[in-house]
């Protein structure tokens, strides 16, 4: 694996869980791999698991690890290509990445979308400088529109806890009182689509997500009628994406999104965290033996560390060849 | 040790004290107990000497640290059961706790009071809510009304520093121009109380702490007559208890307070830091060679290596007698 | 070495840069040297190369390290002598360095100057104050008037990358619509007045640098003449002196100072980053490849760790010292 920006750098994705879940069993059998290696993980939004599994994650591969977050510790950064920098911006990215690029063998990037400015946030313009810009492996720790760690995780979670070969998987809106980003929903609907899986989507009317993440997925309005029989409901609020950022419905309006232990029935219940709770779902399901939402962040170690472990590698071979090709120089 | 929240996970203080001062000499003799174990920090306010010597202790005993200033690294957290979270806390205590411990061994909190709400603070709904949910131990890095690291490195400094067998130890309150909490105050009493000393408390009528802390310890409102022939004096300001968080006097109507030269006698001066000069105390005595608060700062090292050295070897004996349950099964 | 506070703490500057060359070739050469040792980072200001750069080489050598944002993490410190401190600072510099010391075996401290108070900025009085009361080696990621970590920095630099036994150095002011500090200017002359090069300094007239810095180098205000057959030119903004900390003229006024590839030449572009795209410099020089910005941060990392390794060493010296002292006693 060169790096991990979205679900595209996944070409084996049974073996790639099949990976994470030996790592998860094994944790510390990779430890050299990542000796006098740094992951530099830049932060310009808040973050609690990706933190914190993520480090964790290089520290079981043997790597250290540097924390910023780049907004209050460093300096405001310029994404424009020829801009005069007379005004806020203090660095641009072209040296900030090349720069950092020399104290980190992987730097790891959060970045929250502006979900003011559509084509600027699909642009990905934060992630995608870095990697355009770094002469070293990105990884993304959540972008404006991908989350794929957390949908990586999400997919080791569902594999080790299906009961069925093919379980019925639905991805079900529930209502949030602020605007929020659409990166998790995107990413778990990437990764839906490439697992076996009879899979679906449920929101209210307006709250389409791109048609190009969709694609041929099942979207069916009525809640209740897309959550029967379901294996797995993944619960997740998104703003609007046509009135890009807003939110329709006040909770309020769409109160009874919210998923309770009724609407539940048998099936085992999925979030990414941070939830409120009595908003996304009720206290009993949360609090319930049908939620999986804590083995899903324990998953989001194994998630990390088997793309940080996949990344060390390839870095290690093509160091390998390097030192190959220039010892055939000398001959 | 299962935890450190407070005193009361003390069972042996003298066994305790003297564990810490062979550390002490020996800080790295127990390198390999904290190997691939991870101590996690979180802050919800600002911290000098417990960040840094925590950390430091942690790492003596060979394991990871990461550091989170919660407040503004992660999500603003809910700790009310049932509620209807739509308004400004993003993540429920249940869940952040319980998620923490999947990537830390050890759990460390920060949180101070509010010194506005006495039932809340007294419930100390921070820590204990981390203690509830949390399935790893957790350390207390001073929470509402406690501060029992600080405690044990002022019993460990006092052990060290006493001519006597039974030393004079008093407690001086001391002016300050904003609202203090109670947690060293009460600690340090809680500590007092368990150790073979001649202990006193003075401080002007109306700063009465709780009758629960102070329990029969011998209260003194003439600052001079407690004084008298102390072997240490250990100064600290609180705000007013009966009437919580307020400070009754201005520095200056009770600046007659602030300790001096003439004052200590003949005393060893005390104080957890930080310490505003002139205010609490005069220069000539921390300048003095009868002020220790240096040394003091020097054991919160110790006092939390101590601890967390506890801590792993309970971690290690309840991993080891799993082991041998499991064993047991096989058979 | 004992310190580095400044470039008087360099006495033998070729062998210092030929070592840290040698550390580039071999970076673990040192692994062992800072085993068991602790570098405390304490930012009083924004980092991005510093912060990295000297974490990178302090982990090279083997080093533990902790990084602090002493506004946000810690307590305002006094650093006035004799103060009455009943105002908004929590902790004098006494007490903070005093404490520092006993947790961390060398002090690396960033602070930059007021640009509004010009005699407290030059008496350096808060990295001169950790070095007063800390009791273990300081080390200076910028000061208000120096940032000798950069200067060392671009001497390897331009060590390396130099093809003329003297070549010709050109420092040369450039605009920037914020006032900004002195510091990386004056280190960067005094590093110069160490070299065997033809240093020349230029800028508009009011730009004029401290007279104990610039001492006897050559000053030219007409830019074209000063960077005629320049090998080197080092291009920098610094607010006014002698009024100061005023920015006299807008970027519009002196945006004709702005170095582009004709001002260039055949030069060598250097600058320490960040760096305003179009206002200091045109985009064709940092793109093209006359600009060794991105090596002169990579240097940044070989710096900080020979200073670190030379420092390290003075400790393992004088502790070796102190053992055989302590064991004649004993004879």
């Amino acid at each position: 694996m060169k790096k991990y920006t979205g679900l595209d750098d996944i070409t084996d994705l049974k073996e790639l869980i099949a990976e994470a879940r030996e790592i998860k069993k094994n944790p510390y059998a990779f430890e050299h791999l990542g000796k006098r290696k740094r992951l530099v993980m830049l932060f310009f939004n808040s973050s609690l698991r990706t933190r914190l599994s993520t480090e964790k994650a290089a520290c079981n591969l043997g790597m250290d690890v540097t924390v910023m977050n780049f907004n209050s510790d460093a300096w405001k950064l310029e994404f424009e290509d020829g801009t005069v920098m007379n005004a806020d911006t203090s660095e641009h990215i072209k040296e900030a990445a090349q720069v950092i690029s020399q104290y980190g063998d992987v730097i790891a990037v959060r970045a929250f979308p502006t979900l003011t400015d559509k084509a600027k946030d699909e642009s990905e313009y934060v992630i995608s400088s870095f990697e355009k810009y770094a002469s070293v492996p990105v990884v993304n720790m959540e972008s404006a529109t991908a989350h794929p760690l957390q949908a990586l995780a999400d997919a080791i979670t569902i594999t080790e806890l299906s009961q069925q070969s093919k379980p019925k998987v639905v991805l079900s809106w529930a209502p949030h009182p602020k605007a929020l980003p659409h990166a998790v929903a995107n990413s778990f609907i990437g990764m839906m689509q490439k697992m076996d899986v009879d899979f679906t989507i449920t929101h209210p009317k307006g709250y389409e997500l791109s048609a190009d993440v969709v694609k041929n997925s099942k979207v069916v309005y009525d809640q209740d009628e897309a959550l029967k029989d379901a294996d797995f409901v993944y619960v997740k609020n998104w703003s609007n994406y046509k009135e890009y950022g807003k939110v329709i419905a006040t909770p309020e309006t769409h109160s009874d999104w919210m998923v309770t232990s009724e609407k539940l029935g048998t099936a085992q219940f999925m979030h990414c965290l941070p939830v409120r709770r009595n908003v996304i779902v009720a206290d009993e399901v949360l609090d319930g033996d049908q939620s999986v939402v804590i083995e899903q962040a324990n998953n989001r170690t194994f998630s990390a560390q088997v793309v940080l472990k996949r990344i060390l590698e390839n870095l290690a071979s093509k160091s390998q060849k390097e030192k190959l090709e220039s010892s055939r120089y000398e001959y």
